[in-house]
């Protein structure tokens, strides 16, 4: 078997790097490890930049989500009991952002994929890259009880935190910088109507809690909850309590409450590797950093990713810039970290530290204080909301 | 004896609400510890934001300041040997700090207070508050052998970190927020002529330099050096060496060295006591806070702090206005809180940690990459640079 760009897992940033290089002419395959329909099934993200909206207009799949996505022109800060409006779209001279779930994003990429005709093998295990500092790398897989062996000119690792494309590195060639938070994310998703019409990000003395949505009646909500907490511990009666109790009081009396459809927790982490890239094999996405989810940068740090190799492999392969291989990593990082660094400041901003001494809770409460009360303060978090600029490759 | 306003320590924030009082024909009396040579003698800050120089204005001393200071309308950040300038005046409309030395403002302090009459006791010893929960405090001291009893109606603490007005608090009243750091700063007083006409922030990896001034032919500069560090081990020619290799190259050559006239080691600390007030004692600048130096905070706080409290007293000696007593604490801490941020945020964003993990390096540069690279993000640097604007006392 042969292809130009082999890609290792078919989530979102897979399928768009896939789908955006099928347009440009360039051959893909694309291998995962689990079924579509496990794919389908993750619950993740739902808050799209800027930046990603029009790179998968570009990809020509964004037909449902126009449709069916909601604009948001802001969000709401709630601290003790009030609430102040992140106006994005009059901070950031008219940007906006779109709520669309993960889920949905994946499964146009998947229709838009079988559309084409381009191949994703499902199920394939043992992925193995080869020769990644070779001119001719390869990998080798099992699908159903056969082994095979796909050449290729590049690989894209977009397989995830635990996907095999790091682990293909040798250890020595990769600093890694991590932080791991004392709680996570409890998440419930309920087919409720959503509380308030923006995301609400609430914080509160018994800790962090979050508005979301799917939809004008699918809601996603979040609380804080020490990181060893098991999700048995939290009946859906327990979750609405605590959420009511984390709200200011005028949104809590309008919650309107029911059944999980899933209930789970995440870990919070921040966690790069440098470089992005070893050979000819690219990490994107959760393969080379996560986010903790404050913030809702990591499906967008993905689209990041998949738009920078896009455009430098449109170039390899139309103008024979291969040096531009070279920057990939060092393009890709300067924005990762940048997300990083907000995604870890709305992290440390609103949430309760078990550890933190009396010093570190009220430069913690100063800092929010300052920044939502000016201007200036808004701005900034309003522009690394909505997403800071794509980089050009030149 | 009898005042109506005792005011514990004749530095800047001492003397300079004494004078604000005297000119509200409020009487006044100072108790220092300290001969006047030696409060003069102390090398301190030398960066006047615009709120400080108005109320110099206010009080009628500004005169030499308004003649020889120097208006800086913005300062420069060097980082990976370039300079970012920070438009200080463009980014806040028109706002600037003025370069005029602590010892300055306390000299035209004093003569202010003697051309006035008004009565500062130098060396006086084992000054005691009592009475502080009553309607009629008073102090005792020690003066050329002597033990006197002042009674007044308030208590002003202006008497530094050391001194005895927060120790006469009850601990058990105070809640202490303090954070210390692994490391201080080296000055240096020179007579030679700055190396540039704003001051100079310098990140590097072998620790922060900075480079500020007291007049065209005077210069003051600063290394981080470890805490432990002795100032014998820093002759003037490896002050000189080192500051120039922290420094870009540009300006490393155009550095004009020559003999130290002052060299010492100052620890850096961020330090608050809450609440600011006890009974009928306030307390004023660093009797209740300390700032690290980087960000020029400290005096500006101590200037606040006495705008607060001299307008509160006016209104209670004019209006009756005691009620506004109550509010000294709250008012004060809310700017305290939002310099003591900025002061730790500075600190912490241009030194260098030695137990910082590879994350937390990593945050802080992209964090100052995205504050000097973003246009709010400047705007944030420079509107705290300048000083957050006092509070109203209605």
């Amino acid at each position: 078997m042969k292809t130009q760009v082999a890609i290792i897992g078919a989530g979102p940033s897979g399928l768009l790097l896939g789908q955006l290089l099928h347009q440009a002419g360039i051959q893909t395959l694309i291998l995962e490890r689990q079924s579509a329909d496990y794919v389908l099934g993750r619950i993740r993200a739902g808050v799209l930049e800027q930046g990603m909206v029009d790179l998968l207009r570009e990809a020509g799949v964004s037909q449902r989500m126009d449709a069916e996505g909601l604009v948001h022109d802001g969000f709401e800060l709630a601290l003790n009991g009030q609430l102040t409006h992140i106006d994005l779209k009059a901070l950031t001279g008219g940007q906006s952002v779109m709520v669309y779930g993960q889920t949905e994003v994946t499964r146009d990429l998947m229709d838009a994929r079988a559309a084409a005709g381009a191949i994703t093998l499902y199920n394939a295990r043992e992925v193995q890259p080869h020769g990644l500092k070779t001119d001719q790398p390869w990998l080798t897989f099992e699908h159903e009880g056969e082994t095979f062996r796909l050449e290729c000119d590049y690989v894209a690792g977009c397989d995830g935190f635990h996907g095999v494309a790091r682990q293909a590195i040798p250890a020595e060639s990769l600093k890694v910088f991590e932080r791991v938070y004392p709680f996570g994310w409890l998440g419930i998703l309920a087919d409720t109507p959503p509380v308030h019409e923006e995301l609400v990000y609430a914080k509160h003395a018994r800790g962090f809690a979050l508005c979301s949505m799917r939809s004008p009646t699918r809601s996603r909500y979040y609380l804080q909850v020490p990181v060893e907490e098991s999700v048995d511990a939290w009946s859906d009666q327990r979750f609405w309590d605590e959420l009511k109790v984390r709200l200011p009081s005028h949104l809590a009396e309008q919650l309107v409450t029911g059944p999980s459809i899933e209930k789970s927790i995440a870990p919070l982490r921040s966690f790069v590797v440098e470089p992005m890239q070893y050979g000819r094999l690219f990490l994107l996405g959760d393969a080379a950093h996560i986010v903790p989810p404050t913030g809702a940068k990591g499906l967008n740090l993905a689209a990041s990713d998949v738009s920078t190799l896009f455009r430098i492999l449109l170039k390899v392969y139309r103008e024979g810039r291969v040096e531009l291989l070279e920057k990939y990593s060092e393009i890709c990082l300067r924005r990762v970290w940048k997300a990083e660094r907000f995604s870890w400041w709305m992290t440390s901003m609103l949430h309760q530290f078990p550890e933190a001494d009396g010093f570190s809770q009220r430069i913690a409460e100063s800092e929010l204080a300052y920044f939502i009360n000016s201007h200036a303060g808004r701005t900034t978090i309003a522009e690394n909301y909505v997403g800071l600029p794509y980089e050009a490759i030149e």
